[in-house]
């Protein structure tokens, strides 16, 4: 058998086929374009099966199911998108929609979480059933597995360990409070910190490189000026890497989880990252034993359509 | 039938009996006086609930089991208390030295989820089966109930809510991070400033109600001080509640239950100090919702008896 994983984001709508043994064997995209209806964006994210299908000779009746993660709060028994900040639609029977375009069993689920059961099942944290997912982007999301199930809190609206304050009275949040992690560690505060530094040093190579243009500036400009050994980039890298790893302390000192999934943009980074974060984490875990793994997402930005695809399993 | 419960704190041995409804019928106490053997201790603790079962009347055929709660990580399948920063002994198997004392059925828990076990079974969190118990006191403990089991990570370990830091590069906690939730919500936290706002204004109420000999501040006094209108004080309070409330918005935010429980030395203090908090959880809570109940702990310094004698019921 095989099955449809699809990953509709505020920029792409992604989807693919995973065969019996759990390997992506293709995929494909196309843009969300942000206004649109949730009966174009289905549809598209329909179409996009099909031809998937189609192209790889796989007769439907060997599609087992379609699962799709969404970016926000879903109702997974319901089959409902109950709101996403980066959709013009909520409140919307996502099951049922989608089922008007490929008749299968359809699942949903938070992208954040689709990731983790994808980085779970296939990726980083395989073999594990304690995981946490962390995607650092605009935002900093999380997906929390426990003993195999995803975790959702009481009310089906928790884990949103990005808005955890790391720092009392600090940086403004997009959430309205101060000092959230997410205002740390997502890629909008190393951007928001590289632009902050390119205008205080005028000859850091962070302004060198947009040519003094900052709102050019993006986290991978950080980067690639510490790649140039720019000494205000290497030290914003540090800081933010200090923040980063106060969060996952954080989250391991609460969760202990078997393994830790770094996912999103930043992960491009791997050890540059990766490295620092868990060295801080080794000294500073409470009780002074790491047991925790901490590694970057294998699957990339596939995590997401995998895990979705997976979804028939139920992971609730 | 009828259970024994036992707290053995750093302080003091605690024992009741609990009957067939769940309710404390007696309970009885002792100093631990820190340093003696395992032996000298469980004896005692065994004593304390072999009289209590003597002055109530109650065979010893009528007990069904026996419940222990220890400060400290314990390892509930194998009965071992790992280690207990407050006890002179670890590694011990309490569970069959209990025995040599009590032959009954014995269960071993960490004190912190005994009292949240307490609570949810017969306290402010009645009829739920996801709570945090947050005891305030020397330090901060968590003791965390997802889906009616006591969470303790991948590894036993976990549930450390006290060891997140909310304020990076902030005070020196006793795990040796900086700026742990601990080292600003304990009793501890509250002494700390107690005693430099008195050292910093002789004229203050803090200062005058020890009569200058600052090392007699502890947390009461800094409410009583706010209790007859000292500035000084209020405004540590209100700091104080602030960077409490930072914390249990963080927990709220990333477990969402159904209710979060104060317990400890500091929730003597009841609306006084849940109220401001609960305001800050109302405005700040992640999507502007707030489901979660915030509660002080209704059974008191029992709650941690009464969750230890309700081990026999299963919350692993």
């Amino acid at each position: 058998m095989y099955y449809f994983g699809v990953d509709i984001g505020g920029t792409n709508i992604s989807a693919g086929i995973i065969d019996g043994k759990y390997k992506m064997t293709d995929k494909a995209c196309t843009p969300t374009i942000q206004g649109r209806s949730h009966k174009d964006i289905l549809e598209d994210a329909a179409k996009l099966c099909l031809s998937l299908a189609e192209k790889n000779e796989i007769p439907l009746d060997k599609i087992n199911s379609v699962g799709i993660g969404l970016p926000g709060l879903v109702d997974t028994k319901k089959g409902k998108l109950i709101y996403a900040n980066n959709l013009s639609f909520d409140h919307i029977d996502i099951i049922k929609e989608f089922k008007k375009f490929i008749d299968k069993p359809i699942y949903i689920e938070n992208d954040a979480n689709c990731a983790a059961i994808g980085e779970m099942m296939c990726g980083a944290a395989h073999g594990n059933k304690n995981v946490i997912y962390i995607t650092l982007g605009t935002g900093v999301g999380a997906g929390i597995i426990l003993n195999g199930k995803v975790f959702r809190g009481a009310f089906g609206g928790g884990g949103e360990a990005g808005h955890m304050v790391i720092m009392a009275e600090g940086e403004l949040c997009t959430c309205g409070r101060k000092g959230c992690w997410e205002a740390y560690a997502s890629a909008t505060a190393l951007r928001r910190e590289g632009r902050i530094a390119a205008a205080k040093y005028p000859n850091s190579e962070i302004y060198r490189l947009v040519d003094g243009n900052i709102k050019l500036i993006d986290a991978k400009t950080v980067f690639d000026a510490a790649d140039l050994n720019d000494e205000v980039a290497m030290e914003i890298i540090d800081t933010y890497s200090k923040h980063l790893a106060i969060g996952i302390v954080n989250l391991v000192n609460i969760f202990q989880p078997e393994t830790v999934v770094i996912g999103g943009g930043i992960c491009a980074q791997g050890d540059r990252v990766i490295e620092p974060v868990n060295n801080i984490l080794k000294e500073k875990v409470y009780g002074g034993v790491l047991k925790t793994k901490l590694a970057v997402a294998t699957l990339g930005n596939d995590a997401g359509i995998v895990g979705a695809a997976l979804l028939f399993k139920n992971f609730d």
